[in-house]
């Protein structure tokens, strides 16, 4: 994906792998043990070709039927912008949060017309905005290629021959199964290395926008509520996906309760969580802890202080900053969340006592364990070697450096000259044949860029690239090529094309020469870094990656013969199952219910005297009266959620969507490294909340009528 | 000084000592050559008892005569809430900015009566109100006592035994001076080391504030247009100093000119720049490039991002952190600016050439330069020591770690249970006798502190502590003592009673017993890290501050030996003589011109519609039509300022005050480094925006009429 930040996957790469979550508070309570919890907890971001079925059998008495689960499957959807959401119609309507349509909202706006915002109503379907650069993906099939991916890396391989086989051998697979089949086919590696499996999904390209109320009811409480409960957040948004310029048919959807959800009631959440950490070892966690977490934070501190002062320039340059700044601060929140989970000593004291009771428990039956023990020694190393290159890594490579999307553009340019002449097997891996398409999707996305936006990003990550590595590091020295950040960024953005997908167009297409040529700034840029950064990947991959996937591989088979598969692997931004009951909770010795309803919603804005990000939109003043205030508007439930899920269908046991799924409050916020359901819950606008709002605020009838499948 | 942040010296300790300058823009012109410049330009913040006599004749035709020089030091006073201010009426008025009156304005805020936000005005001295905490210092006299504390130096002595030995002298000079004048008195280290003076100073602790404008008009255009130009700012706020009760007798002010400036008038200013490097060596100012600035930006970026974080709770929980927010802000913009202009290489080069050129013109003249280069080859060595302690120091030492007032007060409570039993020149040098009092009126001041606000700052920087020493760190360990940063700050806060003034005069009083016995959580955390903390600090005196000192001597003993005294020292917040010429200048081709008018202040006001930080207070928007719109409202010099002039009194060559010092724009933010008259100025209120605000906005007759000598 093209973007610099946005969606879970913000600081993806080596470095900040794993999307948001935890906040400062602590676990009330600790489940005590290994897996043993597994059977009462709900804990769980299940595979769906590897579906809990004897465990809610047992727990719940329900039955999750092959059809339940096809429906699940293919009326769950990703977006390619960092999150979730459901096909609620037969005829391509899919609902989402605001916050992971924002990306689209903003792209879709321009000075004076704004709609992420003020909200958007498309009363027809001629009325419906296509979205420039939004791909939408729905999980056909599943297929476990373990053996395939496992028998390309031969005994006796350097890392380095080892990545590069294993590289080729998904890329091929990929390329096959895209051929064969005509599906977006991904490799997906699970448990850190122990199993592969290749995932088709339909995808769309043709997205459009058909709902999406105003931001202020939308965010109601920003920053300051976020990763709170109680909440008071109309997060939703509505999307159709077009095939052919008609609406696309989607006979997998599914069907929105008009009840929704009560106090006790089994549900299940089925979305695309972006990363947890939970079989992390104990000494990559440490490393997060110490290394990754604290330079992660401390650059999206910079950046989100340089957006926010851009932003308080000028109105227009608040429109133009503001879903990205939402969207860094809410990054930052939960990453400051993360690191005060692992500074929480009984969290890595729980995850030691893991790794100590697995191997014990092997050892009592029998089970050989000199192979994970040198895993666990293995990982521990590779932590030690990355620390004296990560930051590099995460600079030049992962392009931290860099924080503007014309950068991206330039190296992708750059890079695909190089690559693409290549056997797709032996390419970097974005660029296989199975990607180009996502890939160009966004590389020649009409999406507007700002300027002076870009200056100011640039400028700030080229300042923390000088922060972080020095004033007389070669790659500063050169990066800068003898200005400050200041100046080097002013020459860089007033010296390129990039912003024109036409001169994009024109020098991929026109492959080496082209780029040999190109006098464009970031062009250039791209290629002096280019040697370095690739030399940081060949190391990421040959010393990092490649021997984290064999040792997690030993590992995991050790578990796998103590617990057998009782834990599902990490989250990796695939379709996953959790299930949870609707369950309010205690804290600070209060009794906090299960849901809130809009008249709390007006009562807090008037608490709080109106003031932002408290205001509510003047349409939802006006119309007050007209609202049932008793009507729901968020609610919790245990089921087992992280960064990525926004946007996720709340399902019931019939199947039916009863809410949105857009956050977790701040005990849910260590999920990324432990389980628990003392307080953590996640949260979900209540499905009566919306059908209320368009009825009555905005009114948005065929919409109503669309969902309740009335003519 | 008690607070943990505010005004210039914000950072102050081995790391970010230095206060706020610079920013992003590079110099246009680097001026070439050595010192060559300084007869040509108006660089110098000069002793006032090295007065540029000579120059001003040849170059400006001006006879700086002893009465003149008399008037401009008696007249011009010192914040220890780190700014400077002038005496304007013979009876205790003085005006300051209303940026350094934040702090006072703060404490003497409550909730439902937020002065800060919305002015003050006592019509009639009854309706004065008493600061908590503040303290005016007014420089009587100047000895020279450099003799006396290099003889204390003996040579052969260790490092240890060379810091403490000056240590001694100074504080016995000290309270010898105190003693028999009844003075404050402080000796001053000059040009890093080589001289030392002792400054005398009447001081006044009875400051009451008599008029202050609404923030929006003061500080209009926030953090925007802070360190910019054209700048519309009614930065200004008048305080009385009181002696046993009654209105202090101060013969020597500045009359106010009704008129003010104009283009190509020379004008000087008198104030107290708080630091400035200039003479610092290459090797020094790559460490801070590297590291200690880098450090100091992650600091305040986390700092100032709790701090709006906290602000958006609630309007009251943005009254009690706002100032400070501010306060943060600027900082941040200074020290990035700072950092900006360490990234130009054109600015190293500079200081590269400058030492290159000392040595070669030395040895060309014959003057013997082993002793210099020895010294610039221990500060070389100095850095990579200091490398290795530096954030250790400064988190544990200077208090980083711990950003509450409450600490600081802890720390205090402890040591001087500690130290005042020892001779006074045996005592950690802020214990010394000669500066109890001032230590006191801000220990047991009764200004108000707020939980909630408190444990925010505190949870930041242990947050901070954690992110930059690691998780497994002893301190770090010893500190959050099995908890995480938020949940050790909520216990360290609710588990203290130094939010009470009783409390700590109790503590004190009870000395050593007292402190022993107490289970206060936070004297028990200061005491805990005492020991850590002091050798810490030991280490920095021994390693780094006094081998600094002699390197600095040796290197200045060289420069007075080749260039005689024509460089004045770097700047020390203590009182120092700079001028220059009021006039614009270009930038991206366009002329600015040398001031702005009230007229234009409402236009940008307009122009912005309206939002914060550009609304303008009700009273201004209501009488609109009573100002005379070409009346001028801020102007720009050449003179040479830093931060901690924040207030200075502008002069014109008959000793009336012209205007009142508040910023610096963009171009000269490096002026830290190195001084530029090409683009750089400084940026003052003009004297004749106040009287017309005064009179038509507010008014405020009977100030007016004591600023004109009216009856």
């Amino acid at each position: 994906m093209l973007r610099a930040s946005g969606g879970w996957f913000r600081g993806v790469g080596a470095i900040g792998r794993g999307g948001g979550v935890s906040r400062y508070t602590v676990l009330a309570v600790l489940w005590l043990g290994g897996t043993a919890m597994l059977a009462v907890s709900d804990e769980g971001m299940w595979l769906l070709n590897e579906p809990p079925r004897a465990l809610l059998q047992q727990k719940y008495g329900f039955d999750l039927t092959e059809q339940w689960l096809q429906r699940a499957m293919r009326a769950s959807v990703r977006l390619n912008s960092g999150g979730s959401g459901a096909f609620v119609s037969p005829e391509g309507l899919l609902v989402t949060n605001h916050h992971v349509a924002a990306d689209a909202l903003q792209k879709l706006s321009k000075p004076g017309f704004d709609l992420y915002h003020d909200g958007f109503y498309a009363v027809t379907r001629d009325g419906e905005l296509k979205c420039p650069d939004l791909e939408i993906n729905v999980l056909q099939e599943i297929v476990d290629v373990t053996a395939e991916v496992q028998a390309a890396v031969q005994p006796g391989m350097t890392p380095a021959q080892a990545a590069a086989a294993r590289r080729a051998v998904m890329s091929r697979i990929e390329k096959e199964s895209l051929e064969r089949t005509g599906l977006r086919s991904d490799v997906v590696t699970l448990y850190n290395g122990a199993l592969y499996h290749l995932y088709r999904y339909k995808k769309y390209t043709d997205v459009r926008l058909v709902f999406s109320p105003e931001k202020a009811v939308a965010g109601f409480g920003g920053d300051v509520d976020n990763f709170e409960f109680p909440r008071y957040c109309l997060d939703v948004a509505f999307f159709r996906v077009y095939e052919n310029g008609k609406p696309a048919a989607t006979p997998h959807y599914f069907r929105w309760s008009p009840t929704g959800p009560q106090q006790g009631d089994l549900v299940f959440v089925t979305g695309h969580p972006g990363a947890t950490q939970r079989l992390e070892t104990l000494a990559r966690l440490r490393h997060r802890r110490d290394v990754t977490l604290p330079y992660t934070l401390a650059r999206l501190r910079a950046l989100e202080a340089a957006l926010l002062q851009y932003s308080e320039q000028h109105p227009e340059k608040r429109r133009q900053a503001v879903a990205d700044l939402h969207s860094v601060a809410n990054a930052r929140k939960a990453f400051t969340g993360q690191l005060h989970g692992l500074l929480t000593p009984a969290i890595l004291e729980h995850k030691q006592r893991q790794e100590q009771e697995l191997l014990a428990t092997a050892r009592q039956r029998g089970i050989p364990t000199e192979q994970a023990e040198r895993a666990l020694a293995t990982i521990a190393q590779i932590q030690e070697k990355l620390r004296s290159f990560e930051k590099e890594y995460a600079l030049l490579e992962s392009g931290h450096a860099f924080a503007t999307p014309l950068f991206v553009i330039a190296r992708h340019c750059v890079r695909m000259a190089e690559e693409l002449p290549k056997p797709s097997a032996e390419r970097l891996r974005e660029y296989r044949d199975s990607n180009l398409e996502s890939l160009q999707l966004s590389l020649f996305s009409p999406a507007p860029l700002y300027p002076e936006l870009e200056q100011t990003r640039l400028r700030t990550s080229l300042l923390f690239m000088a922060e972080t590595l020095g004033g007389d590091h070669p790659a500063v020295r050169l990066v800068l090529a003898g200005k400050n950040p200041a100046d080097r960024s002013a020459e860089l953005i007033s010296g390129t094309r990039l912003f024109d997908p036409q001169e994009r167009r024109r020098l991929v297409e026109g492959g080496a020469k082209a780029i040999e040529q190109s006098t464009d700034s970031l062009i250039q840029l791209a290629r002096s870094i280019d040697p370095l950064a690739r030399q940081l990947r060949q190391r990421y991959e040959t010393e990092v990656e490649e021997p984290e996937r064999q040792a997690y591989a030993a590992l995991a088979a050790l578990r796998f013969a103590v617990y057998g598969r009782s834990q599902p692997p990490d989250a990796t931004f695939t379709l996953r199952l959790a299930f949870g009951i609707v369950r309010g909770y205690q804290a600070e010795g209060q009794q906090i219910p299960w849901y809130t309803t809009i008249g709390q919603l007006f009562a807090r804005a008037e608490a709080l005297g109106g003031r932002e990000p408290f205001t509510l939109p003047p349409r939802w003043q006006e119309r007050r009266r007209l609202l049932d205030p008793d009507t729901p508007l968020n609610f919790v439930s245990t089921a087992d959620t992280i960064g990525g899920n926004s946007g996720s269908p709340v399902l019931n046991r019939a199947g039916e969507l009863v809410g949105i799924n857009f956050d977790r409050n701040r005990y849910g916020l260590v999920r990324n490294f432990v389980y628990t359901d003392e307080q953590a819950r996640h949260i979900a606008v209540h499905s009566r909340a919306v059908l209320e709002a368009l009825r009555k605020i905005y009114p948005a009838e065929p919409l109503l009528n669309e969902l309740l499948r009335r003519q």
